[in-house]
């Protein structure tokens, strides 16, 4: 089991929150006249002037180019919905905190007044030059979608939707261990998915992309199947591409024969129905900060339990993969961040478990330090 | 004489300029899954559904409300003119730097690729909750002035054009304690300014509310007066309430028993000129990193010289000024920073001087630690 840590109490978190999660820094002492005349004028002007003439020298001499914004309309903040844009900072600030803490990169949050796709567009575009990547933040489904395309098409810069990608990236790796641990192949694994948001979606698109042809997707009509009149967008094309044999209905249905399911929606997983999976289940209870079924109940059932929660064996956090690809990309100056690189970076945070892996070790702690190293490696490699 | 250093070379200003000026802390560390389920989830939900609930939160327990952004379009970059947004970044990260070193105050540059005021009131509107304050930097004549006035109008937070009241502020100071040591009243001062940017007009207006009647002002041109009908907006309204005896022509006409030139253009001065100028004159050439005059030969003819570099004395420097202001509203949770403040910020640095007043000690060092809260709490009791 993970170490269990003392009941953290209301009045430590805000506490901890009182002025804010972030500062900001200088990288060198302004003591005296000497070096204000080398940080601002006079000295600074033969900088700028420098990077006018040949601009690439803005990549080496201002911090813009390795700034990662953390950028939010608010409209899907952790569990708690359309909160707005002032009520997310503070998750915004400590996502920023984390790619410092994580990967040694400067961040800050950019929370944003409009939930017009096109207005965040050009805000961002129209700041462009103050920032090298943008990590979009719980942004509601489907907005979520049509806003990172067409970022990623406005920007020559990383762009990446951690609510999308950084969980898809680190629930193929876990599934990839945990496949292992119960002797299956990932490819044969008939997986649900539970819940058709940012996440469930970029789920299922990255495990069809790992080569798993038997996906279940559900949202909380039932299936994603071919039947439904009432799909368009993202849905439709996920209902297009998975569940072969189109099957309609609950939860409960599709959990008949599973090898595993992965809960990504407040909908909760009953008891009886884990019973219906396939033998040596495999249960990833995602949502947080209440798993979708008990995971000490589940592992009486499933051979491999996995949840959202620091406070039980097999946490998937989106911390193992983000930093890594975000360092990874800007270290190999990639424009985009494609599914390759992604699919890279689960490979590397599943092979870092190697030989301690165990239906309780799938994955690694956040606090290993060879995570984001090891991540950023592999997207470099193949960027 | 001020302390000369030794000669700065363009390997040190590059040096120290690489990886940019400015770095993100965390305020408090993230070592284990305690600390990360404090700083994110699931503990962070609590500080973002308190700010939800009572949306006044946000300024104790986020950064944004004491952040200052330093925003430009890059349109007057020192005296390099229009280098665009990317090329003015080392002035903005400098500036940044600024803030945190003489106010402690956090502020990050967010530079903009438009030069259309509305889209940069627009951009910097959907953007209002990621911070607390706005420092506009560098951006041309006359959009500064229309810009400005826009901000205020649409953001319920401190907006200040450093270029103008910055510098308003800080020569304002200087001339006060200049006028004392030559014995003469500052509202019977006749004080030319070379220079109808952003700065000079700034600085006219401030004389003139400081009581200052006979202010002349000068452009490529020659002076503003009433004659010209080339004039419009800011320039039209300073020729309307200044050069009381309408005087026309060119620096040298103006001179002639002047009291006071203040040089904010790169128009130079010649000492014949100069010695037009009634009895102990005062000459400021504050254009950088070339003033107007040797300021050497320019002190054989007046009693008082003042200059913007820091290896002569009396150094007219905005640092004196704009971390004080920003930091005195911020601390009276002012919603704008009026003419008052100003002027009271002003008044605080040329008390500073005191009994040390001289005619090479007209104001304070920036290296002097009493100016930035002297100056907070001269705005903060007019606020």
């Amino acid at each position: 089991m993970e170490q269990q840590f003392s009941p953290i109490t209301d009045e430590e978190i805000f506490d901890s929150h009182l002025g804010g999660k972030l500062t900001v820094g200088l990288t060198a002492a302004i003591d005296n006249k000497r070096d204000l005349s080398i940080a601002y004028t006079p000295g600074v002007a033969k900088v700028c002037t420098a990077i006018h003439e040949n601009p690439g020298l803005v990549e080496t001499h201002t911090w813009a180019n390795r700034l990662v914004v953390v950028v939010s309309d608010g409209t899907a903040v952790l569990g708690l919905g359309d909160i707005g844009p002032s009520a997310s900072l503070p998750v915004m600030e400590g996502k920023s905190a984390l790619f410092k803490r994580f990967a040694g990169l400067d961040s800050i949050p950019l929370v944003i007044d409009t939930h017009d796709v096109d207005e965040i567009v050009e805000t961002l575009v129209r700041l462009r030059h103050s920032f090298g990547a943008v990590n979009l933040e719980d942004i509601a489904a489907p907005r979520c979608f049509e806003l990172e395309e067409k970022l990623i098409e406005a920007l020559e810069m990383p762009v990446m939707h951690d609510d999308q990608h950084g969980t898809a990236v680190v629930v193929l790796a876990a599934l990839m261990n945990a496949a292992k641990v119960v002797g299956k192949n990932l490819a044969d694994l008939k997986v649900v998915i539970s819940g058709a948001g940012s996440a469930g979606l970029a789920v299922s698109d990255m495990l069809v992309h790992a080569g798993i042809s038997n996906v279940i997707v559900l949202d909380s009509q039932g299936t994603l199947n071919r039947h439904r009149s009432d799909l368009s967008g993202k849905k439709q094309e996920v209902a297009n591409e998975t569940n072969p044999e189109n099957i309609e209905g609950r939860l409960s249905e599709s959990l008949v024969g599973a090898d595993a399911v992965i809960g990504l929606s407040t909908a909760k997983f009953d008891l009886p129905d884990l019973m219906k999976m396939a033998k040596d289940s495999i249960v990833f209870a995602l949502s947080n900060p209440h798993p979708e079924v008990n995971p000490a109940e589940a592992r009486e059932i499933a051979a491999v339990v996995a949840t959202g929660r620091s406070d039980f064996p097999n946490q998937i956090n989106n911390v193992l993969a983000f930093p890594g690809i975000f360092l990874g990309a800007l270290d190999a100056k990639a424009k985009k961040i494609t599914t390759e690189m992604k699919v890279a970076a689960a490979y590397a945070i599943a092979e870092l478990v190697a030989e301690d892996l165990s239906a309780d070790y799938i994955i690694p702690s956040p606090f290993d330090e060879r995570v984001t190293q090891a991540v950023a490696d592999a997207v470099m490699r193949t960027a």
